[in-house]
């Protein structure tokens, strides 16, 4: 016999689909919107039946858009540097970057890292359109900007042998170092020895 | 300017209303949501959808319910023992009782547990209801199933004082003590204090 209504059953196993949401969390979510408000359930579901009417891929640096966007706005404002591309794994790293306020030059997101073990190669990611905008907009300088973790490594490696034949192009990676605000003693031996490597004069 | 498709933005909005889901959680959701599956996130729209039209409480045990039903299903239940009550805090404490398969008789839900702090008095829970059923079901026990919690022991002593009044009521609380599987040295000594006085004769 269930001992949940068929409507509340429905939501917590669609909740449960979440990333990382067991059935615990999903109940408690449920639970919460039961309970708690029926405007905010509402507007979840009218944002969720939105969701894939309202965002498209920019064709041109694969970013996130507005369905009524011809192109991410990042890369047409004319106060983006379109000769800087910063190379992204995925859409949402953007968003960080975009926080620190520091950067004025465009992105390219790769939509995804080489992974093996997840069937991920290089084939896969937008290399080719990345070779396209570079002839097309004279890009003078790419910027690796994939995770320090072992696929962001191996397809920052992949990507600097394909582009260093291009004749003129810089081509950088962030820095690796020490995090602001943590102390040298805390610091694991791998990132400590990145930062002697990379480190800076005065 | 924007640095994600409005659309995106709005759900990534609703989600982080839920209780413990932060920006980056809600973030990692509504990716998941757009990258992963469409069909996953029109499920959970219409789920949200049909949530509060899909769900009732149940006007005699208070546990929630079909809009269709009439009453709790595990209180009509010809099975179900309605001389024997498990009063819970609220309606999902039922699902756990349930999983054990041990429990035949039918429930009560109180709708919260006595917490000056939070402003909830005994006269907001469910209380005459109870009443008015041990009369009307000729209930023979309740079975005083409320956290563990100080709100939970305040609330259980509060009905013990309400019910002790009314004849042939035998009034019981769920047994404290070990968890199963808990090494003796690793449970807390207040765990432990009740176990003590809770020990049973072989």
């Amino acid at each position: 016999m269930a001992t949940l209504p068929k409507a509340l059953t429905e939501l917590i196993e669609a909740l449960g689909q979440l990333p990382g949401v067991g059935p615990r969390s999903a109940e408690r979510y449920a639970y919460f919107l039961l309970k708690v408000s029926k405007d905010k359930s509402i507007k979840l579901s009218n944002a969720l039946e939105r969701l894939h009417s309202g965002v498209k891929t920019c064709p041109k640096t694969f970013a996130l858009i507005d369905a009524d966007q011809e192109v991410s706005p990042l890369y047409d404002d004319n106060d983006r540097d379109k000769t800087i591309v910063a190379l992204v794994a995925d859409a949402f790293d953007i968003i960080a970057l975009e926080k620190t306020s520091l950067y004025r030059g465009t992105y390219h997101v790769l939509g995804g890292l080489i992974s093996p073990i997840d069937g991920i190669g290089p084939e896969q990611l937008h290399i080719p359109e990345l070779k396209k905008r570079i002839k097309e907009d004279g890009v003078k300088e790419i910027i690796l900007a994939t995770n320090a973790s072992v696929e962001g490594e191996t397809t920052a490696l992949y990507i600097q042998q394909e582009l260093e034949k291009i004749d003129d192009l810089k081509i950088t990676r962030l820095a690796r170092g020490l995090p602001i605000g943590v102390d040298l003693e805390y610091a694991d031996q791998i990132t400590l020895g990145r930062a002697l490597e990379g480190r800076q004069s005065l």
